[in-house]
């Protein structure tokens, strides 16, 4: 097999499985190559991906010795991709009565999905979460989309719990400005102790739900390392958490002039 | 940029994006080269991907003139990754107080989600779907997974409406062997009509909810072009839907031995 043959096939397994590391002899095994033929072919294709902005291709030295992509946005493709969504956000048709915007078409498109869920990978890999939990149900594609980013198990929240998890963990929480009291539980199998979690939703008013969602890990004694959310509304100015990540500001829905008032996070604009 | 870089660069945007067409004449442009030897550089990984059954190369003829990746697995690759699935799923931990088997680990595992992703869409490809559609909420990563790989929307709809999804279309549905009354709903804004429709869902018994998805692809005037579901029981053995595609045979649950007793599906073992 030649060298173009082989990077084909190297590029592919590597992409395909964002985060997770490859050993560099099995590679080699594969291909019937010395190592040294094999590390020119890996060093190839980390130089591509570094001139074309395309992620990063990490080759882990030792004595296993390791390579693995890791599906890095620069700080200009984050800017440009976050600002065509809000480009999307301000179309007109989306104000729906009671001044509600309608993302579900943007929130299930595939590429919209992967973008995203590498930003978010991006911004949290170094804190190594070791699961990505949200809540059902709107959040799911996107924290899916993140946790395949980081090659990470997605663990979903149930707001009323079925016999098909068995014994669970059900927790009271208050959520929104009015303030309602509702429910969220966990199989207690799903999350072992200590495990480090990143929490993803995609929409965020007061926080009440990641609120929640930070409490029900305590409860399960796991370390929240990060809470990313898509989109947080400017109001009420009064959040109940403060250390998160948003992509996207919803200042203002204007119904009477079927405005939507959208930017991006101060984080991608700085 | 040499060949090996262009191969590498282009390997990475094809399996990036499964079944989305990119133009020859663009990767032409942005490496500086012409057509005939960007087409050789296909050849090489159309080639590559064959050989070590990685999926599928397509390049389209004509005017434009196309490349695609199909993420296509034989049927041997079908059959090793469904048993090693149900070797999974007869881990005797699996066994819940009455009988159910907890999955939830399994259907959020990015490696085991990405492989089923490719099944449905290896089957399901040459009926040409424009939307994935599921219902709320264990389905969704397993469906998700579905629309990544044929490139297209994942529609999910709800088991109740909420004020972010605009006006929608509320039905009832009976569902399971008890024959309860369920209510599915979904956005009027969700799906253009003459959609053609793919329905996926990670589990069946009777095909009660599976048969609902389908009433309502009617009232939203979309042809159903497939129905797949990631595990169904042996138990009612009377079911309310013929026409799908289920991956594995759950037979038995029996709690007094412990035992799990589940098979892939005939046409995969055929």
């Amino acid at each position: 097999m030649r060298r173009a043959h082989r990077i084909a096939a190297i590029t592919k397994t590597l992409v395909e499985q964002p985060h997770h590391i490859f050993a560099v002899g099995d590679f080699a095994d594969l291909f019937g190559v010395a190592r040294s033929t094999l590390s020119e072919d890996l060093a190839i294709i980390r130089a591509t991906f570094e001139n074309l902005n395309m992620g990063r291709v990490e080759t882990i030295s030792g004595a296993v010795g390791g390579v693995r992509y890791l599906p890095e946005l620069t700080k200009d493709q984050v800017l440009q991709h976050v600002q065509e969504f809000c480009q999307r956000l301000q179309e007109p048709h989306r104000i729906l009565p009671g001044g509600f915007v309608y993302t579900d078409d943007l929130i299930s498109s595939p590429l919209l999905l992967r973008i995203v869920g590498q930003i978010f990978a991006t911004q949290f890999q170094a804190e190594n979460p070791e699961y990505v939990v949200t809540v059902e149900t709107a959040g799911i594609p996107v924290a899916l989309q993140t946790a395949h980013a980081l090659n990470v198990p997605l663990v979903v929240v149930r707001r009323q719990s079925r016999p098909t998890e068995g014994p669970v963990l059900t927790m009271n929480f208050l959520s929104g400005p009015a303030r309602q009291i509702e429910t969220m539980s966990l199989s207690r199998r799903a999350l072992p102790r200590n495990s480090r979690v990143l929490l993803i939703d995609d929409f965020m008013k007061a926080g009440g739900t990641l609120r929640g969602l930070a409490d029900l890990m305590g409860e399960f004694e796991c370390p929240v390392v990060g809470k990313g959310v898509l989109i947080e509304t400017g109001w009420p100015s009064e959040k109940l958490i403060h250390d998160h990540l948003a992509l996207i500001y919803l200042q203002e829905v204007n119904v009477e002039e079927q405005k939507v008032v959208v930017q991006p996070a101060d984080w991608i604009l700085r």
